[in-house]
């Protein structure tokens, strides 16, 4: 066991909470390159992006300012909800035996359940200020739904969730959440779009999927003038508003007393483990630590360990903009795992910059292993995770175990990124002893980059 | 609105937290009348006891010590769950558009989703401590059962809960939350006991009641050596655990800078009202503070509004202690309310005792009316309620609303003491506009009360 002592846990004051974000696009050693338009293929202009987003938004998805402000009345919000502790998980390491010290940031308090509503608030407070009164989106697994329909709450702005259809029908529980909080949510492909009905032409009981859902919601935003459209993930300025949680946790590390070896976090989009481990990189970059850092995807959709750093498409509909980064093709339909967070064909553009610089490391994990490590984690440390955020542990896990072999005393920090209170089905099943687990294979990295277009 | 400016939420540092739990039979006017054994009618001695509880239990059970510490193994368990806020609601203020000033104590961000687990931890320990290795209970509506589950894979025992069939049946995610933290789940009637067995031979397919799993759950520990059964409510042991609650917000108050002029609690088997409030009871006692108390029951299960003060059983099968209480007769089945945390029909017997010497007011509440005031405060506060916990915010709401009228600028404080992430089925029921409600009559009353003992 680790001789270090600290406390159990670090909670922040009001005001201790960070009063910017941190935009690590001023620090990186090789810039992104830009978003490409998908109908032209020319490079993104501000005003392509403004029938989406409110122009503060554009602004801070192409800023390179270090430090941006967080708005006076998104600091309100963030006192309301951000009680966020960094743990010392003296559970875990008692429970695994190890010689390691481990830390988690815990992004489960907070009403959505997860790190999401970090972004779903301000991206609800630049719209109401830019005059907007309806968001659109669409939602696979739920977490960024329910944290998008809760921030319009506050906001007083009205929330549209394309839902997709499998999960609509597997998940009545989400779908109640949204709703509770005033929510319209459709089963996606619906009758709303033109995309939609197209799709329900052809095929009238077909399950939807991300790609369709996000075509959907971005239909609906750009017919309609008091409509705007939000994203939940990999692009900058969602990225940009989750370093709350790695800010907050450096001057919880402070108040520890300690100061991280290894961060790690799960990656689906990329904003779950670039918000907690950005304002970290910062000190690998100047070169004022070493910290290792992890990026942990599932086995069954490995685009940083597998896929290619290339232009691709952002979603199956091609409305989104083509982005540089780390792909597996967006056609690519990972299998059904129960993270479905992580079930991104591609990743954000900075994450993939910086992986593809040598500054983070990725490691893909299976299923069970994930699930494994979630219940030793829930009982040792008594919070049930998200599958998700169990990706994280499984490789803290699996890390800590090797400082033990080694007899080192390292400090393991992850992003628990959310509870696993809406994903009981996949617990049920791995207590049952009926959980899949999925291959991704060599034939499916063939087929899925095929469609990579040649840029 | 108010004009008074709090700040929105207080949180207590680790060395903030009570060192003592608060025993009100140390300073109520009148005590309460012993507990009676089941079989003899005779009152009960400490050993008649010690089949089911260890004897530090039973020790706190008869105290009438004003304090009692809380052990160093218990605090550093409060010290990694208990990050428990006093919010000042502003935005249910605005929503509502009151004068008065709102608070809430938000018990759902432990793992265990309510104040539940304060009282599951030191009951485990305490077991643990003189070398029980088993614990036995029942569980309804299931949040008593998550809690014991966690608080035993804390300390390493085996935890068995008899849940109620129907819920067993109705509620999967409940029972898969419950063994994920290791926990043997039985739906009740099982064949795991004499109760349960005969019962299934008279009915095969018995849905089950509390009434039935209390028996089981009691004979589970009566026949093991190695075995005690916990209750999560209604005893003094009990109570005396969840004053935490009502310490913590004292000093949260204090440094809120404000004192609350009304604390409301929903009432069940008392442990939630009486914990927040008893800490504050104490001051009225005293005579320093003129504070209303206001006790919030279902329409379908008004104990304290309709039932009698009087001796009666304290579950349908007779084995646990006679107790003096307000009670609806032992043999009342209540309506099948989604508060299943509510549908008790006795009440503690402090609580039962300071309501009859007027200390505490009571309101009974309809289904409907606390689910409309559950989703006004989820789109106001952000936060799900427990259809529990909504009770006490309808009738929050009620009473700020006619402050308004009044044009009072009051302080209301209520404890939220879970979230709802499993109740949806209710929630569903409500934004589908198919929530039924249950009323309460006079034949009910009558029935239930010609079960009560002469005594």
């Amino acid at each position: 066991m680790s001789n270090k002592k600290t406390p159990v846990r670090v909670y922040l004051n009001e005001n201790e909470l960070p009063k910017q974000w941190y935009n690590i696009q001023a620090d990186m050693p090789n810039p992104i390159k830009p978003y490409l338009n998908p109908m032209t293929k020319e490079l993104v202009q501000p005003q392509d992006l403004a029938p989406l987003f409110p122009m503060a938004l554009i602004e801070q998805e192409m800023s390179t300012e270090r430090y941006i402000d967080i708005p006076e009345e998104v600091l309100d919000k963030y006192k309301s909800f951000r009680y966020s502790p960094l743990v010392r998980a003296y559970g875990l390491e008692k429970a695994i035996g190890t010689t390691a010290r481990i830390y988690y940031k815990y992004e489960g308090t907070n009403p959505s359940g997860s790190h999401k509503l970090n972004t779903a608030v301000p991206q609800a407070y630049y719209n109401k200020k830019e005059g907007i009164k309806r968001i659109s989106t669409e939602t696979g697994a739920g977490q960024w739904g329910t944290a998008l329909s809760i921030a319009c709450a506050m906001y007083g702005l009205e929330c549209v969730v394309y839902m997709v259809r499998v999960s609509y029908d597997q998940k009545p529980y989400r779908k109640a959440v949204m709703q509770t909080y005033g929510a319209t949510v459709y089963a996606s492909p619906s009758k709303e779009t033109n995309v939609g009905r197209s799709i329900l032409e052809k095929d009238p009981n077909s399950l939807g999927s991300l790609g369709i859902a996000i075509s959907e919601a971005v239909e609906d935003a750009v017919m309609r003038e008091d409509t705007h459209y939000a994203l939940g993930s990999v692009l900058n300025h969602v990225i940009l508003h989750q370093t709350i949680i790695g800010l907050e946790s450096l001057t919880q590390f402070e108040k520890m007393g300690d100061y991280p070896d290894m961060v790690i976090g799960c990656n689906g989009g990329g904003s779950n483990f670039s918000g907690c481990a950005f304002p970290f990189i910062k000190h690998k970059i100047s070169g004022e630590k070493d910290t290792r850092f992890i990026a942990v995807e599932p086995a069954a959709c490995p685009k940083l360990t597998k896929g290619k750093f290339t232009y691709d498409f952002g979603d199956t509909g091609k409305m989104a903009p083509i982005t540089h980064m780390y792909t597996l093709g967006h056609d690519f339909i990972p299998a059904g795992i129960h993270a479905g967070g992580l079930r991104y064909h591609g990743d954000s553009a900075l994450l993939s910059q910086l992986y593809h610089d040598g500054y983070v490391e990725a490691q893909a994990v299976h299923q069970t292993d994930v699930f494994k490590a979630a219940v030793t984690f829930a009982k040792a440390e008594s919070i049930l995770p998200a599958p998700e955020s169990a990706h994280a542990i499984a490789v803290a896990i699996s890390e800590a175990n090797k400082c033990t072999e080694k007899g080192e005393d390292k400090a393991i920090f992850f992003n628990l990124s959310g509870h696993g209170h809406f994903d009981l089905t996949a617990y049920e099943a791995y207590n049952s002893g009926k959980l899949e687990d999925f291959e991704y294979t060599d034939a499916m990295l063939k087929q899925g980059l095929a469609t990579v277009p040649e840029i």
